[in-house]
Formats: structure tokens, sequence, C-alpha cells
């Protein structure tokens, strides 16, 4: 599984925080941390309502890239806040993320061209998150489409069914399962899938439980990537058990316990 | 998920040496200890290489019931056995299990019937086990085919596709998965399936973590039921957790804390 850490967002107090004071050495805490948990990959967001966006985002993108070399996944809406990370980034970077709406995808995927980036493919259009696996599979239909059109090789995008948190739609968890399997039959080979994690257990008790299980069963279906809290010890072990159990590393007696 | 407490076997030594005395406390500890921890079933297996074990499976239906009401399922592959063990039985009893092979098919689902019991059929014939997962289901077309021709319900019968040891066949788990797909395919309403979950980590470090990693995977699938040890606390988490997720059990914020 592609390991994608979530822990730099302004969306937590700490790092908001951090941001406003330009406090290099938390922020770069926090990726080193992250990267030794055993993160691929490490998502930047600057997080809500902060007008200087632009700048905070090229700032975190190069503190990070002070102490450790990793791919960065740009996580933000705002096309401005988009092209001041991207233009920062040392390594192929992620783009973190495009809708269906007409409006977003001609401006994002020539974006991610351009950068010869990989881009995360949200399964929502100017409708919303639909309610059903099949039309969640319509509209990445729709997303694939366009980033071929745009000239985007389909393997460098990840289709996003969008999990949503449990104590508000507990019924859409399984529509999330079923997304990924309908989600992979759309070509061939597979389009890689995604999923924000810990959305799934927002505003519950018992996080980490709620996301690991929640993640095991998705990497029974085939999931690729997810973006995690790699810093969650268990959630790294069933990530490692999940690899062993799918055959897609080998099994040893140690493995497991290293 | 139907819980099946798989502690009373005399494969593990503690339980053989409690059926040489007929050490009738240590049995039903057992027993009370799954059933608090909630089994809905406590499969009952008198152990390899036992000349008394009609009579031993006799005793051990009789302690256990004496101190709980809960159904059982008889685990051998011993006609005798089964007779004696399915004769005590006070509660609608589950047969553990019957293959394809003929002789065995003709045996177990005529006792099964006459009993009103349901029954565990595994994905095995004349040949072996297959390793793939579309002579899994072919052997499963087979099995609901004879069962069904004995008389039985097909809601009675649970598709086992069988766990080999991830230390030996690391490439059966990942057919495994496909194959609940697939059995819960072959009929309308999809046939109920099964596993014996603790194989997957026999001879294997960190079993636990496996054991409940493959669980969550498997529940994703669709799985029915599981032989498991309902005393691992950890692994009830999960069963717990799956519930929810698969919104088969209401999510409250105290549930899983319960």
């Amino acid at each position: 599984m592609i390991v994608i850490g979530e822990r730099i967002n302004g969306q937590f107090s700490q790092v908001a925080k951090a941001i406003d004071r330009r406090d290099t050495k938390l922020i770069q805490d926090l990726a080193l941390e992250q990267t030794n948990a055993g993160a691929h990959i490490l998502d930047i967001n600057t997080g809500p309502g902060r007008d200087d966006a632009p700048v905070a985002m090229a700032w975190l993108v190069r503190t990070v890239q002070d102490v450790v070399q990793v791919r960065l996944s740009i996580d933000s809406p705002s096309l401005k806040v988009q092209q001041t990370g991207l233009a920062e980034c040392k390594l192929d970077p992620l783009v973190n993320s495009t809708t269906a709406e007409q409006k977003r995808m001609e401006a994002f995927f020539p974006l991610a061209r351009e950068h010869g980036a990989e881009i995360v493919c949200l399964t929502i259009n100017e409708k919303g998150i639909p309610n059903t696996v099949e039309a969640r599979a319509e509209i990445a239909m729709v997303l694939l489409a366009n980033a071929m059109d745009a000239g985007i090789d389909p393997g460098k995008v990840f289709l996003d069914p969008v999990i949503l948190p449990i104590s508000a739609a507990q019924d859409q968890c399984s529509v999330v399962y079923d997304s990924i399997t309908a989600l992979r039959a759309l070509n061939t080979p597979p389009p890689r899938t995604l999923v924000g994690l810990s959305n799934v257990s927002s505003g519950a008790e018992e996080r980490s439980l709620l996301n690991r299980t929640f993640l095991a069963m998705l990497l029974g279906r085939g999931l690729d990537a997810a973006i995690v809290d790699p810093t969650d010890a268990e959630l790294m072990r069933v990530v490692k058990a999940s690899e062993v159990l799918l055959n897609q590393r080998l099994y040893a007696h140690s493995f497991l316990k290293a």
C-alpha cells in the first residue's frame, strides 16, 4: 500500500499555529516522524480559512524538503495554492485533488500534466457525492476520460470514492467497499484507488480501531493507497499484515515483528 | 458474524488431558469463557488419534451442556463420532464437516437432515483442495446440489473455501478472499460462507494480528461465520468494528467500548 501521511494539515490546531509562527521545527518533526514510520508520500494542507494560503503552502513544501527527501501531496482545492506548492516540489508531486466538476477538471488536469504529477480524482460532481456505487463509478469514468483527454496517463490517476464519517452516514461504508471493486473494473489494468481513511471515524470513539479495520477491508478489495496517520503503530501493523496476506510481500517469521 | 468458539479441541494438549481425565471443570470453564466472550456456537473436537472418540465426544457435549445453553458444532470426520455427538445435542447442532467426496456426502448429508442440523461443506473433493477460485466454486456447486438432493435447505449450508497456513501457501490467502465473493455468487440468496480462521496463522508469528486482519478482509467480502478464538479480545473488537462498518449493527459512540 502507498502510505500518504496526513499529519501536516492546518486543520490540526498545532499545525495551524506552527504555520502562523513559521515554526520550522514542528513541521520538520512531523515530516520526519511520518517518514520514519513508513510514509511514502506526505500530504501537505494549509488548513481552512487562511488568506496567506499560497505563501504558506510554498513555505510548508520548502520546510519539509529541507529535512527529508520525500514525495509530497499538495492538498488544496485552490488553483493558486496548488501552483505555488507544485512549483516548489523537488520530486514528482501528487495533486490532491480534483472532482468531476467541469471547472475543476479544466484547471487541475492541465496543471497535473504540466508538473508530471499524479492526481487524486474524487467521485464528486456538480450535484455532490452520489450515494450509490453505480453513480460513483459513472463519475469515475468521466474523470478518467477527461484525464486522458488532457494527456494524463491513466496510471497517474488515483480514483477516490470518498469516505464519509460513519457517525453521519453509516450505510456509506459498504458503498465505499463496493466502489473499490467497481472502480477497479473500469479499465485494464485496473485504475488505482485511494481513500482519505480517517474520515470514516471523524467524530467517533475508538477512531484507531475503526480506521484500521476499515483499511483491512478496503485492502482486501484491492485498494492501492490511503491518506492515513502513519504514526498509528497498530494501523501500520495492519498494513504490513495485509501486504503479507495479499501476497504482496514475502511472509517471513520475522517480518511482522520488524 | 456468527462466532464459533474453537477452544474445546483435543489438538490442544490441555484439552486432550482434560478429556483423558474426564476433567469436567476445565471443559466447562472453556465453555463459559467462550460464551461470555461472545461465541454463538461452540465447536467440539476430540482431537486426533483417540480410540474412544465417540464416547469422548458424547461426554464433551454433555459436559458443556451442563453449564451453558449454547449451540454446538460437532467437529469430526468420523460418522460414528458425529452420531454420538449429535445424539446428545439439546439445541440445533452444526455438522462440521463434509467434503465433496462422494462417500462423505452420502453419509453426512442424510445425517445432518435427520438431526435438523446445519452443515459445513469444505471445498475439497477426491483430488484434494484445488488451488484456484474457479475450482473451489465448482466443488461448492457440487456440494450445494448434493445437499439439496438430500433434502437439506440451502440456508442450512455453510460453504468453507478452506484456509491454508500462510507460512506454507502464501498465495492461497487471496484465493480464499476471492472465493468468498465467488461462492456468494452461486445462488440467490447468496449461500452462507464460513472459515476456520486460525489456520491462516498456523506456524506463524504474530498469530492474532494475522488472524484479525484476515478476518476483517473476509468480512468485507461478505463472510458470514468463522471458527475463531473468542477469548482473543482484539479479534472480537475487530468483529464488532466490522459489523458497524458493514452497517449490520447501529453505530453508537458507546458501542465499540462496550
